[in-house]
This record gives structure tokens, sequence and C-alpha cells, in this order.
């Protein structure tokens, strides 16, 4: 916090630990001590207690943990998910970059701006955007792609089994700018502003190490705090509620068996991490919204209003796999047959809308993003299933297609990928 | 509401009238209905009040009186704003459009999905992505851009004269497909799923009627409720803070004076309406970053964390034109001369982001949007200023371009633009 009167808070520079203690200040100005300020008027200094810094503390989500936040934390509002060609020249500059980001990432996931070697006659450490926004519940999540594993850093060896390059599945229209990657970051926060603060200053930092270079990135947007219940299952843009029947992140059995790496996996610096696949799943938006009820109901296997599955009459109802149209979305999905459950993924995608294409129509969809403990036996079978059969497949169209291996959260002191470097 | 019990709420469609008659129930299930049941388990289908409901309807701007909403309305969290080609062959089947259209806008920002003749073997006359979800503040204003007044719809005569061409501005780089459009919606709301679902539909309602076809759109994202304080002034990309002495909308004189078309202004169809100009803004990010923060503030002729003017030490201190850098954006901007309060615009922009250009560096800045009475003695005498001698040129780059004339809000039973086609 800035003591009152401190002429930071009012005309110098608070960015960086140089520019704070010039002027004798305590180091540190936060998104907080900003935030605390914002309810005082005009040219009032004076610090106190404050709604808003409680607030913003409520929204934060630590960085440090045994896993990597992003997975199983409560899905925010909003997506900022960008992957990087490595251009480190060595393994060593990998780690450098490593390490920076997993500082940026606690940072910034504690709500507080980027310090550095600031000064008047530099340029601030922190970009400065989210100067007075709450944390927003914002979670960095890193991945590292097949290509990472090819030999230019040294870690050819422990590139994980299941860290397949996934294969092509039938109907594919996959746009090469918007697959694949060296490195991913996939950046959840409740505020737009706050993710793209967080996306902008880890390229900046990959910028100026020169040690990787933003590859294609993706927007995209969940439930809005506030606009329905926090309990109620978000839709689609095709009107369907979506993820009913996803895994509870609440249900720990189900987490380790279906999501976290575990010992008998392999390798073991992969332990506690998990993969994750993305898709970018265009809809045939104008299609669709001419198609009519009963078609649209059969292709789910549910209803459009209540999500209530063929045979039931609420949404949670059990899927009787012997009520749903043939080929049915929901029933290739998950067949609920011997295997089934441990076919389960984490889902965690969001809506996406990219404007308009060329012909007018829109692109907009959704962007997959799935956890899982093996692709190969989880996502695979699952999308080799829906791409050959799935009736959705006519309101759909693949375009982007990525995979990571998501390595274990990060100790105090510690960095993102340790475990990968240091095996 | 549907009374309880009924089929439809389970399993039935209820988007239509038909459907919802087709089963005895009540007509009109509403989002807010929806709202009610979320909060019930599964299989409960009573109704009964519901704080979700309270909730949605605190959120509803209604659509209908003296002026269009989304001008002086705060602020709200997101933007989809959309153009289109009018492609209606008669001033009869423009009419039917937006007749049609104000219908939508109406039915829509009361958080009501769409009605229509929908029955199970018709496309549902709502597209449902929005239902569950509240109001959310959206407004929807339409504009009428200069080639709707080309001959093809028999308003030549009525053009009025302040709907200029714009001129080109030194230093533009437009790009055609983000320029111009004979009608324009801005659609704004605290949910982006809500707003997209108006777009869609209004886009749809055109669609069936063969009346427009969409030309280009754009998102955009201003503070998030609940991140940081309501009265805290938001930042834009460049990282500081933004609209410090925008207009305030409870100033009736300034509106009246500075913003909406008043009976002297001619012609009389545009009284009670307003001038839109909008231009896509992207700055140059990377480069800005790299910029020390004297240049930074020199720029913009504040200080980046207090936006303090020079010579002032807090936010909302006058702005003194002799402590400014020579060319400070906001110098140019609002010189505080004689004439300069005449010419001052009401801003309601809207920082984006539209993901990686090729080159790797992001495709954000600031989609300006400015309302006002006249833009030939208010936005362009200030952009022809600032494209000129502007010291913030440097790090950015106009890509889009368009004006509209935005007519005066709509009665009861009235359609939007009645003025122009009456007159």
């Amino acid at each position: 916090m800035i003591p009152a009167g401190c002429p930071s808070a009012g005309s110098a520079h608070p960015l960086g630990l140089h520019a704070a203690h010039r002027y004798g200040c305590q180091v540190g100005v936060t998104r907080r001590a900003v935030l605390a300020r914002a309810g005082l008027s005009a040219g009032a200094l004076a610090l106190g207690g404050s709604v808003r810094a409680v607030a913003a503390e409520t929204s934060r989500i630590p960085y440090h943990g045994r896993y990597q936040g992003g997975v199983t934390t409560p899905q925010q509002a909003r997506l900022l998910f960008q992957t990087f060609d490595a251009t480190a020249r060595s393994p060593h500059e990998l780690r450098a970059l490593l390490r920076a980001w997993t500082d940026a990432a606690r940072v910034m996931c504690d709500g507080e701006p980027l310090a550095g070697s600031a000064s008047r006659n530099r340029a601030p450490a922190d970009t400065g955007e989210a100067l007075g926004l709450a944390a927003s519940r914002l979670t960095v999540t890193f991945g590292f792609g097949p290509s990472l594993f090819d030999g230019r850093y040294g870690v050819r060896a422990r590139r994980p089994e299941a860290l397949i390059d996934l294969p092509a599945f039938r109907g594919d229209r996959l746009d090469p700018v918007r697959c694949g990657g060296d490195l991913a970051v996939q950046v959840c926060a409740d505020d737009p502003q706050v993710a793209l603060h967080a996306v902008r200053n880890l390229a900046r930092i990959a910028r100026h190490l020169g040690a990787a270079r933003p590859r294609w990135s993706q927007a995209g947007f969940a439930k809005t705090p506030g606009s329905s219940t926090a309990d109620e299952t978000g839709r689609n843009l095709l009107g369907f509620k979506d993820g009913t029947n996803n895994l509870s992140t609440a249900d720990t059995g189900k987490m380790d068996g279906n999501v976290w790496v575990g010992d008998e996996d392999g390798p073991a610096w992969m332990r506690d991490g998990s993969y994750l696949v993305v898709r970018r799943v265009r809809a045939r938006i104008e299609r669709w919204d001419e198609s009519d009820l009963d078609e649209q109901e059969d292709v789910f296997g549910r209803r459009k209003l209540s999500g209530a599955p063929f045979g039931g009459t609420s949404e949670f109802d059990p899927v009787d796999p012997a009520k749903l149209p043939r080929n049915a979305h929901i029933a290739l999905a998950n067949p609920r047959r011997a295997g089934s459950e441990a076919e389960r993924i984490l889902r965690r995608g969001y809506n996406y809308a990219d404007g308009l294409l060329p012909d007018g129509h829109l692109d907009a969809g959704l962007f997959f993003a799935a956890f899982q403990r093996d692709p190969r036996r989880q996502f695979v079978p699952i999308q080799r299933r829906l791409a050959a059969h799935d009736r959705l497949n006519e309101y759909i169209v693949h375009t982007g297609s990525a995979i990571f291996a998501v390595p274990p959260g990060v100790r105090r002191g510690g960095y993102v990928g340790e475990t990968l470097f240091a095996a």
C-alpha cells in the first residue's frame, strides 16, 4: 500500500520497485491498493480498509499448488488461450522463459501489477490496463506441445507416450494457423481485460527474452457471473445446455481416475499433470437456426429447453441409451457401456464468436477444451466415434486442433515444467 | 410463467405461441420463467417467487422511450456492433424489416425469448442461447448510414446534412471491409452471450425477410461489473484511464446541447436522435509497451497511474492546457478554448481484442464510438486536429470507420425509423 500522501500515488511511476523506492514509498503498489483508493474522492489519497480490496482478495486464486490452476478451478467467465512457437536457442533459455512466466503468473494471479527495473525513462514493467481491476479469479495454465520435444531442448526422450500427435479425424477442416504450438497458455478470468493483460504480459516477457513467439490465440466466453444462477448449466451457441454430464471437479476419485496423471502412468515428471486437447469447433449457425426443433433435439438427444435426455423429464435425469435417437450426439460422446467411465474427460470449453466470415455468416461456435489422463484412451476414441457418426456433424466443422502436456503445479520457489527439466 | 406441471417446461417447445398453446399452457414462456425454474431441483416444476427473476427484472432496460437506448444508458460491459447492407427491394420491404427488428428488440430488451409461429417441425423462433440468462441491461440501438439515402428507398431528399460522408483523415489505413453500412445495430449488454443472441436473431430476421445482409461486426469490452468500483474510470489497452473528461449523461443540458438533435437542427425526423461515428483504432501494442513512462505520459498529457493531468495531482483536477506537453492527446482532443464546449462528444467506445495479426502482434485497441448532435462541428474538427498532430498517432492506426444517423426512440406500437418513412 502507498502511504497517504506518497507522491507516487498521484504522479509517479508505481509499477516498479525502483520507482517506488525513488520516492521513499513502500514497495509494491498493488492493484488492490489502487482499488482501495478508487472509492475515495479525487485528490484524497488517504488509504483505509476497503470493501473493494476485500472483494479483490476473494477473487484471487493462488498460483502455487499441487496442480496447476485452471483445470479443476470452477470455470471463469472468460478465456484467452494462446500458443507460442519456442524460439529459445537452448534448454537454458527455455528454462529462463518458464521461470519468468512462472513469476509473472504468480504475481498476476495475486492481482498485482508486474514489478521490475522500471524508471521514468524505461518502459513500465507492467502494461497497466489491469490497474484497478480485481484478480478476477485469474488462472494461468501452461502446457507443452509435442513439438517442444523435437530435440531442440534436450527433452526428446522425456516426451510422454500419451502426448500423441493427434490423428486426423473424419471431416476435419483444420486451418494450420489455428493448430499446434510448442507452448500454450490457457488464461481464464471473470474479466476479459484481466485475461488479456495476462496474455499480453506473458507474450511481452517471451519477446524480451527472445524465447517464444505468439502462434495463435482464441478468446471465449462462458457464463457471466450475475447473469444466471451459479449452478445452472450454461448453454452453447446451438441453444442447448452444455456440460450436464461433465465430470464433477468435486469428485476427487474421478479427477484421480480420469484427469490427473498418476504414478503408474509415467513419465514421473507428469505426475499430477494432465493432458489438454483443444479443438476449435465452428458451428454452422445459420444452417442450424433453420433446422426444426425435432431435428435439433434428435441431434443432441436432449430437449432444448430443459436439457432433459430423451425419455427423461429434467436435465439431470439419467440417460437411457436405448431412448436416444440413433447417432445422437450424447449417445456417441458417452455410450454408457463397459469402458465408458474410464473414457470420460473433464470438459472446460468456451463459446466463441469471432465476427463474420467473408460470406456474412457468423464465425462462432465452441472452443472445446478437455483435460484427461490419457488422450489415447479418452479423447481419441470419443472423437473417432463422433467424427464417424455424430448427427451434429452436419452443423459443425473442426477448424483448429492442438494437444498439450499440462505439467503439475508449481511449488513456491519453483517454476512450471521444473519436473521436466530436472528429470 | 408456465403453470406448475405444464409439460412444456420439461419436454416441449416453449419458444413459440403455438407450442405453448398446444399444451394448454399460458403463452409467453420467458427467460425470467426459466430463471425462476433454475433454482429448483431436477424434476421439480413448481414455480414461485424467485430472487433470480427479480435480479433479471432489475437488469432490464425498456426498449421504448423518447430516445433510443444505448446512448445515455450507463455503459454496459460488452459491445457487439454490426452493420448491414440493405437488400430490401422496396421501401415497403425495408419498413417491414425495421418493424420486425423493433419488435424483436423490444422483446429481447425485456429478457424474453422471441415468439413466433413455432412448432416441433419448424425452426424455433428464438435461437435459444440466451434462455436462462438475465436481460443483462441489453440495449439495441439502430442507425442509418449515408448509403441508405442513395435513392433505393425513396428517402434521398431526407438525408440529413449532418449525415456527411466522413472525410479522409491523415494517417487513415481503413480496411473497406470494416467501413460503412446501410444499417447498423449497436448491441450492448453485460453478458456477451446476450449481446450475441440479439445480433444473431436480428440478422436471422433480416435473412428471413431478404432485407439485409451482415457487412461487418466488432465486439468490445468495457468495465466488468464487480471487477472494479462502479464509478472508477476504466482503462484503455494503453493502460490509461479513458473517459475522465467525457460528457456526463446526467447533464441534460450537455446532452441537449451536444448529443441530441434539436428542433432547430433539422430534419424533423431526426429530432431526439443523434449521430454516431465509429472508428476501429488499432493500437500498436508492442511498440507502445516498449516506450518509456515519460513518453507514454507525454503522449496523453496525463499520469498513467492516477490519471491526473499534467500540473494536477488527481484524475479529475482541471486540465490546464498550458501545462500539457505539446501535441499531447488531451490537448488536441479538447483544446479548452472558445468553441471547445460545443465540440464535445459523448464517447461510448469499447476496448477490443481480435486475436493475433499474421506477424504475431495483437490486433487490439479501441473501438471508438461517439454520439453527437452534428459531426460537422464535433467529430470532424476534433479528428482533423488529432490526425494532423496527435502524439498518439505513432502508436495507433485507424482501420475502420462509419457514420450513422441514430433516429429517435420508439413509441409503443411504433417502429424504429418511423419518423423517416412517415416524413
